[in-house]
């Protein structure tokens, strides 16, 4: 019976739970588990309902992929958002990163991933159809491509931009370099490398 | 309407709830939170009832404080186990960590915390009264104290020592020194201190 504390299939189970979430590790899982069995019925209650409520209620948007409560986003349903603009990011949450920064006033367009030959994801895999799909009016001028700065972000962005050129459409890349109040020595040397290229005329 | 992608409240709440767990950012909440929006409603489903069941099947020992299924728990009730010895901790997740190291094979008692007057903990507010009764009977020969190496877990290991004294049990406290595998140069001045104090002949 001896180190049952550690294998109790409940406990196990609630761990796992935990564990299996991006970025939470065994230790993590362990700490958020105790957790848990310490809070009062009623706020565990509360706690478990609006996780299950927000499954419930919350879906991807059928236009741009990004979040909704309804069929079609309210960024896809603004009238005071550019229509000329279209900014295409890997994932929904993406949206929120770049709605925070308050810069980009224009639409989105959530892929659901990037290109990755080896996980087994091609052009087929991802939302591209259907962005080509809202580029055929003519209304959007320019595509601004804000995939993430990695292997498969980049080849992502190389393939959009081959099937997008033909259209006659401005395509954009989000620019790379040196973060904000970061130092050169703690800059590594592909985004410095990338700076340099990308230096822009004061 | 702009930016509501970023406060609707449903998903608001599902942030929340995962902030409000320990160890959890912002950030890492809004991932998890689109994790569990993409989990199929099968897997949620699990997940969900996973930590439900957790809540609702386990609890804490009556008498050492530990993480149990039943009234008491199983290292309580082991007969294999040292009854002589009692290593006293101030979370029943320390009980875990302990036995991890299979160094110790005594039984265990939780105080649920650490004295620490800024925060309005006392003795009575631990489970000290229990401790004492439980060491009454005279079968306990050593008390082994694992409260964390900070000010409060050694102040409650001194008021501990204090009060226990006078029963003529042997007091021991977790040794504290530099970490196996580090450095001096990585070890903080206080530890490094402390490892030189409690030196050992070779």
């Amino acid at each position: 019976m001896e180190g049952s504390h550690l294998s109790d299939p409940q406990f196990q189970k609630l761990i796992q739970s935990f564990s299996s979430l991006p970025g939470i590790g065994k230790k993590s899982a362990t700490r958020i588990g105790f957790h848990i069995l310490r809070m009062d019925p009623s706020t565990f209650q509360t706690w478990l309902s609006n996780i299950e409520e927000a499954k419930v209620k919350l879906r991807f948007c059928d236009e741009c992929g990004g979040l909704t409560e309804d069929a079609v986003c309210s960024i896809c349903l603004s009238d005071s958002r550019e229509t000329g603009i279209l900014c295409v990011v890997e994932q929904p949450e993406d949206i929120f990163f770049i709605e925070n920064t308050k810069e980009y006033v224009g639409k989105y367009h959530v892929l659901n991933g990037a290109i990755s030959p080896l996980d087994g994801i091609g052009p087929d895999q991802l939302r591209i159809r259907q962005l080509l799909k809202r580029l055929e009016d003519g209304e959007i001028k320019e595509v601004l491509i804000a995939t993430n700065p990695t292997l498969e972000g980049d080849a992502t962005a190389s393939y959009l931009s081959t099937v997008i050129k033909p259209m006659e459409i401005k395509i954009t890349r989000i620019a790379h370099g040196i973060t904000i109040g970061g130092t050169l020595e703690y800059s590594d040397q592909y985004t410095l490398g990338k700076a340099i290229k990308s230096r822009l005329t004061l």
